[in-house]
């Protein structure tokens, strides 16, 4: 495909949406603009990876919650849950009562909330359709927790590595027989590898996150609770995950993005998401895309190669990006100006977050072979902006 | 003010927003999450920065187009106009169309959009409304523009050292030559001086500006092209702006940010615009907040100190960032669990594009010393994901 024939094949995908469920609800969406920037969902492959995780999970004994922060889609939470997983995760109450009410049987806030009266009250709705977890990893959120009669578990946060939240595992065991004498319930510990994200980190993240699990379950067992549940994964590391693991969370998998790419997690055809760009600009032997830190994110970290990759120009990088711009250098004859180019964005999570809608492109549903005025389908990105 | 301080008054601001221009217009928009981290707005904060950018344009003869893609909002482009803004500077054609219908009298879309059908349908309803310029920098853009016939008039776009789009200043009088060759109207010459955005770059990135427009000029004179605007301007830059300029165009002025502040380009005591976050973990010396990349953005440039700084905080430092933490260091005593902290985006202009609203706190409508249950007063992000 080149990038002629991108424009003519993502400008006007197959199908209407009529009859989608997460669109027509009334929740004022605009239609998406095709003719900005938009996020490209290649639902094939995003099912294939669905699968591939649910398979791999299943193989290994491991239950799988993916994390939903990456899609925040009612549509896709259901086919993972369908394909397999045993719950969700979720960062933010928001997207706890979006997949609550989706249908998704247990919901994990892998997060340290502060408890609050609005919050209690939010989640008492979200505990009587799934059943709730909460992340703790210090004395005094589980005393707040405590001043409220939640009906949920709690999971103890530990720090394997990435120093971000998260007790130290040796701290665990006091963490949680500290919540349990208040009256929470422990139903296990997590933790989040996030240092996988770095060349060569994925192996020795989940060596470390197996380690900090193990010594913090000793603390519970000592401290004379039994809580089942050990909880783990990242996207990253999640293929070198340890048998110390019940659980994993896996959430960038569903898509894959340029990180998981250039940490060698995934292949270019495990990549289902892209924002549509279109070349505005050729200066100087570069070329500059429409398709800037707004529509596909700002992150980039030092490791990565650019600001995302292209995903039929292998050889291309984003040596800059703004708003509005992203600047390529690329070997080779440049695409003509107007041509649509499919930018992969270096961390999906982010970049689903600046829109409002996911427009299929081939596979269920979509086609990648249209003609005409039809409406796009396009899925909703529920919870966008609940964080 | 001190940390519980700020969490009395920012989680419950005064008065409610009943009868706001830009509320209840059946736009979908969910209210606010006041326990989710917000953006605030200290609205005479705001007001006092568009008053001197305002002031200092008259007295340097130079017409403002303030750039409204930092803010988005229809409440604040009227002010900006009210206080003596020739027009407004937008980003995307959803933006044109948010700003005309806000009764802006001009226009300026400083960018080089790649003209098709359905942008040529909405920006004639545009140019019903307001007088509009639209940004090119290639002959292949003036052919394509040239298709349509809007009712519109283009400037030319100079490379002035930020290396992004714009064409080389020697190449301006030929561009604009084929230009009216094929009908447009030449309405001046535009840069953005993109790499102000540099420690010390401020000063001589002006010089550039200067004398790739001079150069522009130049171009377009001995091409017998008389086109009276000349328009640069970042917000770095302006101030030294020299007299090449006829126009300016600064966006982030109007609430300032951590990357101005980094730069020299504005006080603490300037900055309008913070996302309110909890502290929701202090493991081992260090803080988390929940203000993470998903609602303050990730931008960070290389030069920045952190992922943006705490406003109350001067020596805290953000060094590490995702989705839903911002990890804090800092000197003395951390705030207790719970706190609510003043967060300074490194980029104003990406932390705006991730919310729905802004809350105000303090000035004209808004109040710090509020108590009860009333809702906040609040402002649409009317062009949010209009990118």
């Amino acid at each position: 495909m080149n990038a002629k024939d991108q424009g003519s094949t993502d400008t006007v995908p197959a199908r209407t949406g009529a009859g989608r469920g997460s669109e027509g609800r009334g929740n004022g969406r605009r239609k998406p603009d095709l003719d900005a920037p938009y996020l490209r969902l290649e639902s094939t492959i995003m099912e294939a990876n669905i699968r591939a995780m649910a398979v791999s999970a299943q193989t290994r004994g491991l239950g799988l919650w993916p994390h939903a922060k990456t899609h925040k889609s009612a549509d896709i939470g259901r086919r993972q849950l369908a394909a397999g997983a045993a719950g969700l995760t979720v960062a933010t109450v928001g997207e706890a009562e979006v997949f609550a009410a989706a249908g998704a049987p247990g919901i994990f806030i892998a997060y340290p909330l502060w408890m609050t009266p609005a919050r209690a009250k939010r989640l008492l709705a979200v505990a009587r359709r799934a059943k709730l977890r909460i992340g703790l990893d210090s004395p005094g959120a589980a005393e707040q927790l405590a001043r409220f009669d939640l009906p949920a578990e709690v999971m103890i946060e530990v720090d394997s590595g990435h120093h971000r939240s998260g007790c130290p595992p040796e701290a665990a065991g006091d963490l949680a027989a500290h919540a349990q004498s208040l009256g929470l319930r422990v139903a296990g510990v997590f933790t989040f590898p996030g240092h996988s994200y770095a060349p060569g980190g994925r192996d020795s993240a989940a060596d470390d996150e197996a380690r900090a699990v193990t010594e913090a379950v000793a603390g519970l067992n000592s401290a004379g609770i039994t809580a089942p549940v050990v909880s783990g994964g990242s996207s990253p590391s999640v293929a070198y995950a340890r048998k110390a693991l019940t659980d994993i969370r896996p959430g960038v998998y569903v898509f894959n993005d340029a990180q998981q790419l250039e940490l060698g997690a995934c292949t270019v055809e495990d990549i289902a998401l892209t924002v549509v760009g279109t070349v505005v600009s050729k200066p100087a032997g570069r070329m500059v895309l429409d398709a800037g830190t707004k529509t596909v994110g700002a992150d980039r970290p030092a490791w990565a190669t650019g600001h995302g990759r292209l995903l039929e120009y292998p050889e291309a990088r984003i040596t800059a990006a703004s708003e509005h711009h992203a600047t390529v250098e690329m070997p080779g004859p440049l695409p003509p100006l107007g041509s649509r180019i499919l930018v992969v964005p270096n961390h999906a999570c982010n970049a689903v977050n600046l829109h409002d809608h996911y427009v299929l492109a081939g596979g269920s549903g979509g086609s990648g072979a249209a003609s005409g005025s039809a409406a796009p389908q396009t899925w909703a990105v529920d919870a966008r902006g609940m964080n």
